[in-house]
């Protein structure tokens, strides 16, 4: 969760958004973003700093065009995805990491071979199968996370009977992440097992 | 974008998302909040004032239990998805927005029905069929965004021997959104139109 909020924290700044979305490109230094994006190179630094800071970007050094001094260009360097549903019955912030993640090798230079424009072809047809297919997997999981919510919205009127504000938070649990034991769902909730345990069967008992 | 901003800066804070989490299971007042989250209810108030200024949450008048004055109780009232893939050669932020979605009804006192457990059990089962099918449609979407990474890493050592920085950045767009026309390409890069042709048309000349 930790890895979660420092990553919300850097992402949700546009302009740090838009300093990733160059930087995937290609990489830049530090002026070429400041022209790129119509901000001062003072504001990009303060920026690539804080990305530094969290591992998102990394530098090395590269001689000049103008053969001026070296100069450093920043490249993205972390690979993770990060998912956040909200629903009036239903929250949920998740981080995938991709770690086994090998960073492109930087160098301009290549030459230009001759299938270029075949292999541009090629590529952007493969890149339109992917996105087809991505957004196949969007609709359907946007047709999941709204049964889940109207199961949730189900399990939240069910629980109004529940009189016990902890036994509503077990039940909450016990209902929405059915692959936790109580144990985990006790965890969770920063309660002891016994009192998760307990809860549960007085109450059955009482009213079973 | 706009929302997307927004709405990222609203929850990339741990103590708003922690108070969503706890508005999904019930409507909650301040003070209630302020004990769940071992925070003061000076600082609940201000995470629910910005809640409240995005759309996140509302608010209703509820008689309170002890015969006191009437208080105010917060619930979720926005529904959309937030997806962030960020790689080394891939950037994308996208809002998905649920605008269709009723607010559940509040009130609390609903009788028990008998069927109560047997209730609660076919829910749990519902949900951790969902789940799974989450979890597949995960690993199906991780997948397909490592094959897209790969892709664009192609892409980008392919366009390493592009000697024009604004070339480059149309050819990235033009493989990486391949359903874009040139003149969506055009806009998206805040250039014009005749000037993305006729790069690409002069490239494509000068080498073919």
């Amino acid at each position: 969760m930790a890895e979660l909020d420092k990553l919300l924290s850097v992402i949700e700044n546009p302009t740090r958004r838009r300093i990733l979305e160059a930087l995937v490109r290609e990489p830049h230094y530090p002026l070429q973003l400041s022209k790129e994006l119509g901000i001062s190179q003072q504001a990009v630094m303060k920026h690539l700093k804080v990305l530094e800071a969290y591992g998102l970007v990394r530098s090395y050094r590269e001689e000049s065009d103008l053969g001026g001094p070296m100069r450093k260009k920043f490249y993205p360097a972390l690979n993770f995805t990060i998912v956040v549903d909200v629903s009036p019955n239903l929250f949920s912030a998740e981080l995938i990491s991709r770690r086994d993640n090998v960073l492109p090798e930087y160098g301009r230079g290549a030459e230009r071979d001759d299938d270029f424009e075949e292999n541009v072809k090629a590529l952007r047809q493969k890149s339109a199968s992917i996105d087809a297919q991505l957004e196949e997997l969007r609709h359907q999981r946007e047709k999941l996370i709204r049964e889940k919510e109207s199961i949730m919205d189900e399990a939240n009127r069910l629980m109004t009977c529940m009189e016990d504000y902890q036994l509503r938070r077990i039940m909450y649990e016990f209902i929405s992440h059915p692959e936790m034991e109580l144990s985990d769902i006790a965890r969770a909730l920063s309660i002891r097992d016994e009192v998760v345990i307990h809860a549960l069967k007085e109450w059955l008992r009482s009213k079973g």
